[in-house]
């Protein structure tokens, strides 16, 4: 179990603040280099591509996977290509999320999305090369001799297809108004699709790019998706139990459009239980990487450690 | 130049139909193999993409893949995963190109759209599945001493890119209703990135799975851009000279809409000529192959040999 103690390195251990501000520089830097630049002909999609992906992200899935590398002895400079090709999937899902045909959202971090910004036609365009480049850039990245790019570009593929992101997506749009009527198993697929497979997939790349071996790389992935299905359990619990005001975002929007959630499925007590036992099995994952898992760990307990 | 006459190959070699006809047949099985099977859960996405990519097309691009592939002594075996990528990426893009926020057709080959049979959010996430899977296709394809995944991959995403196949689709929604404003170059470059660059990419894909040599390879992008543009300003004149009936589409759609065409910026007569010259640098390209380019050459005839 890598070490957790508040005194115990603090004095050659960057704080967890300092640390992700410093990789957030890192992969926006990265991805500056990897996009064309705006006046890259036709300026319009080279806009819209750099408004979204530049629109305030935190870089969480970019950061997982540095910290991944990390974990396994890796450097940054072998990992931020893998990393900069999944926040352009993120960003690309997110985009095609917020359409009118799909979400119907408006703003995103209180900025008008792409399709209130560049029309609807641009902001599927937009998505469209965001999902394109991400291959281009795992295609130009330097592959690992347990991990050739056949692997990585496989690995990212499936995670983004339509058996795991967008089978999420899918099911998430045929479950609204079906509420209830929905079963446990299902709930889990969804966020399984939506939430913990790119999670996944962008610690296994911090693992890949450290040519870590097929053991640790197990091991990130059960952390991975235990810490994806975890901050998804959370976020159901506080969408029921919290005021919008707390939460920043509209409350009970869940509900309000009759979506499954775990509380609505499995009670609010039983679904902290579920938060509780995820959160466990995800930092349980990590003993095999003794200290050097520390910042995966400080991450974890980052994003779980939310009071519900 | 391979040999063109009507009786001399006559009974060593297969007929143009028969032969497009029984490739057809091969990638059809090949897509099949490929897609996830409509039952696979979420059923409505995989029934949305096998829709679209089983909706009559005739598997052109596949078809120029395998021809390329035979042009340089390769083998139908080696070539069919990367035919059947290329028809992932073309369907995804059609199925996007004809949402209502772009194009904005009903029907294609007599029957609904995707969107119309599917709904817009289907649609969008069908073409986003298809495009996601043509990299894992290419991923698990056979790669060549000479050609290896990384290129594989990087040459297709080029080619789907913001730069290529999605640019001339941007350039194409904004040039909408400027007509005659538009340069020939931009008109030019709308059709390189619409139609030549992934035809040229399939005809390239054909020629990297028969490990060829880059001469070859050369003279393979010449003739598939000759070929795409050569195609392209046809169809320009197409709609421009015939009634509607004989076109088997909306004749004088281009002008409807105000677009930019050939015939537009440069009159009838000099569009005529280009078209003759571009398919002559099309049939040029293909002497180095001497008798083994014969199909690519009869294809091509197929395509170009229309009353313009």
């Amino acid at each position: 179990m890598p070490c957790r103690s508040p005194n115990c390195c603090k004095f050659i251990v960057k704080p967890l603040k300092a640390y992700l501000s410093e990789k957030q520089k890192l992969v926006d830097r990265e991805l500056k280099r990897q996009l064309p630049s705006v006046s890259t002909s036709p300026a319009t999609i080279h806009q819209a591509m750099r408004y979204s992906i530049f629109a305030g992200g935190k870089r969480l899935r970019p950061i997982l996977c540095l910290a991944a590398a990390e974990a396994c002895g890796g450097k940054d400079e072998e990992a931020l290509s893998l990393a900069a090709a999944v926040e352009c999937i993120h960003t690309y899902s997110l985009i095609h999320d917020d359409l009118p045909c799909m979400d119907d959202d408006d703003f995103r971090r209180g900025n008008p999305t792409s399709h209130k910004k560049y029309g609807e036609g641009i902001a599927v365009l937009a998505g469209d090369a965001l999902l394109t480049i991400a291959f281009e850039i795992v295609a130009n990245a330097k592959a690992q001799p347990r991990y050739n790019t056949a692997t990585l570009v496989r690995e990212l593929a499936v995670t983004s297809g339509s058996r795991k992101l967008i089978a999420g997506q899918v099911l998430d749009l045929e479950g609204e108004g079906k509420g209830s009527t929905l079963t446990l198993a299902q709930l889990k697929r969804i966020h399984l699709g939506k939430t913990a497979a790119l999670l996944t997939t962008s610690i296994r790349f911090g693992g890949m790019s450290a040519n870590t071996t097929a053991k640790r790389l197990e091991a990130l992935t059960v952390f991975g998706q235990s810490l994806g299905l975890a901050f998804q359990v959370i976020d159901d619990i506080l969408d029921v139990t919290q005021t919008s005001e707390k939460l920043g975002k509209s409350a009970g929007k869940d509900e309000a459009v009759d979506k499954a959630t775990y509380p609505s499925l499995m009670g609010l007590e039983r679904s902290r239980r579920e938060a509780r036992k995820l959160t466990k099995k995800a930092m349980d994952a990590l003993t095999v990487f003794g200290a050097r898992g520390q910042r995966l760990a400080e991450i974890a307990d980052y994003l779980l450690a939310r009071e519900y």
